[in-house]
């Protein structure tokens, strides 16, 4: 996407050896670069969120494996850093696949060699986010065009939830990336942005939204209900931490609401995301680790006592359809087998 | 309810003919008293939510309207205070309903004989209020109580939204009236508190449990659904701000996702209120003005776009029943003139 004029990913290797996030936690306020070097940079890079959004965070880990095999190639280090990394989030099944990517390529070569190997498949990981991306992005214009096609003259109100756009993976976005792709086709959209609560991600969302000049609104989490009710909502994208070979969506905490105030409305309710999202292993959505992020995101009066889950689970009988880079299909094992035939098999 | 070891109601007139409120913008950071004298104070505290909740705002209009007829019992003064106080929160019933009863009481009496008469009818709504609160604690307590014998020995999870406890009435509350009845019976309870934003009211609601030794946990708004979904939620109480004839209810933003969310999880959820927060002439509740309360509850940054529904409204298909005064009935216009005949007709 396009940042003050200049195409930006939101993770880019430097000539040097290694990489410049934009610190998502500076934002919307300030526009903030940093630089990760070090395994540890990566996980506290992770952990913190400075950078977020499960693809965003595969690539970000698969990087700082990379940096951890600099100082030792061994298979000890390699078990280390995929074992501090999967910590840093649990709930993301991007960041397990995308160190399992890793590990896997540099199982076979000599330790002196996997330092190198890593470096570069962590590259390759970047551009295949990148390319699965696009592709969601076409993929989905190609649906919400049928939805413009039935209210000719109005712009389509695309409701979405916490930030699954450009900044949540190198670029495009999940959810957002075929709104980019339509507003850049000259379609008139506006988007409904979720404040999402407890960490605002809605504000990153409003702001990368208003970076590439797409209409939108920012309204408190708790008005999604009413919205859909009068009427002011088309369809609702989200993007996903992770999808069971069922078709349940674990995504950020508040999501749960939206699939159902959008079925009462009669509203379409789809997921986007790339294929590695999806947990082939989990056939039941409960035994998704729901990561309790802690009293400090929600008060902080020492004396309340708090409870923050981070996500919650959309069962696919709510869920109109899944957005993947090979196309759209009904969130169910047999949708999904038809697009991934390889993976259900 | 006891406040530091006291008996204290959240409005309290004064021996030299003011009252005193809790200042609910203070709460609950610090417990800031404030007296009010004049209609000014009266308009100020309630459009600045100093006092908040449906039925003290009711009282506390009416109270700001004796105030009023002091300096000139015409009829003129009348109707301004009315408009000045109408005007300061839209959506609530009870507001314009309090001071309707004032009026009508003043209106056959000289201008100079109205001050008086209209503060001794303050004090009665006041004591009506406390009256309706204490006795739907009674019918919410023996509701609730049918839902703690179906599970002996656990506490019994009661899920709210906003404040609708002591600090929303003079005394005892509305949704929560039935817990502190309960609580003080020895009854074992747990309340899940919602933040509420934009406003936190949720601090509220914990804050006044905590005084009465309840316990209870905070969670952001958006993760109700969760909650229910996986079984933590044995019933919703909340309190509304405008019922039509059909039973659908009004209530802060949000409140509509929980039911849709306790539906789908066979949770019962019920609204609390006095006869007074029933609008008889209203059986649209599309019709209910939904006022938006401004950006400035949402964001700082004067740049982002911003849309704030301070309330929506749950079909009376949602909800299972409705806990009034006069005891508890099904959420339609069957069951209200069941219970108010003489409204009803």
């Amino acid at each position: 996407m396009k940042l003050g004029g200049l195409e930006r990913r939101t993770i880019q290797a430097t000539a040097d050896g290694a990489v410049e996030i934009i610190d998502q936690t500076a934002l919307p306020g300030r526009l903030a670069l940093r630089r990760l070097a070090t395994l540890a940079d990566g996980v506290e890079a992770i952990r913190a969120m400075r950078v977020r959004g499960a693809p965003l965070i595969g690539v970000t880990a698969a990087y700082a494996l990379a940096f951890a095999l600099r100082e030792d190639g061994s298979d000890a280090v390699v078990a280390r850093a995929r074992a501090a990394l999967l910590a840093a989030r649990p709930t993301a099944v991007n960041l397990a696949w995308a160190l399992e990517e890793i590990a896997r390529e540099v199982a076979p070569l000599a330790p002196a060699r996997r330092a190198q190997a890593a470096w570069a498949a962590a590259g390759r990981l970047a551009e295949a986010d990148v390319a699965a991306c696009r592709a969601i992005a076409g993929h989905g214009a190609a649906l919400l065009g049928s939805l413009v096609a039935a209210r000719p003259g109005q712009p389509l109100n695309v409701m979405t939830h916490c930030n699954a756009g450009w900044l949540a993976t190198v670029d495009w976005g999940t959810a957002l990336a075929p709104v980019y792709l339509l507003h850049q086709q000259g379609v008139r959209l506006h988007v409904w942005v979720s404040e999402t609560r407890p960490r605002n991600q809605g504000l990153l969302t409003a702001w990368e939204l208003a970076q590439q000049g797409v209409p939108h609104s920012l309204h408190v989490d708790s008005a999604a209900g009413h919205l859909l009710q009068r009427g002011a909502v088309d369809v609702v994208v989200v993007g996903t931490d992770r999808i069971t070979r069922g078709g349940d969506v674990t995504n950020k905490i508040g999501t749960y609401l939206k699939a159902l105030a959008a079925r009462e409305a009669g509203v379409p309710f789809y997921a986007a995301a790339p294929s590695s999202s999806i947990d082939w292993s989990l056939a039941d959505a409960r035994e998704v680790p729901i990561e309790d992020r802690g009293r400090g995101e929600v008060t902080t009066d020492p004396d309340v006592p708090v409870v923050n889950p981070g996500f919650d689970v959309t069962p696919a009988s709510l869920v109109a359809g899944l957005i993947t880079e090979r196309g759209t299909c009904a969130a169910s094992a047999a949708g999904l087998a038809a697009l991934f035939p390889e993976r259900a098999a």
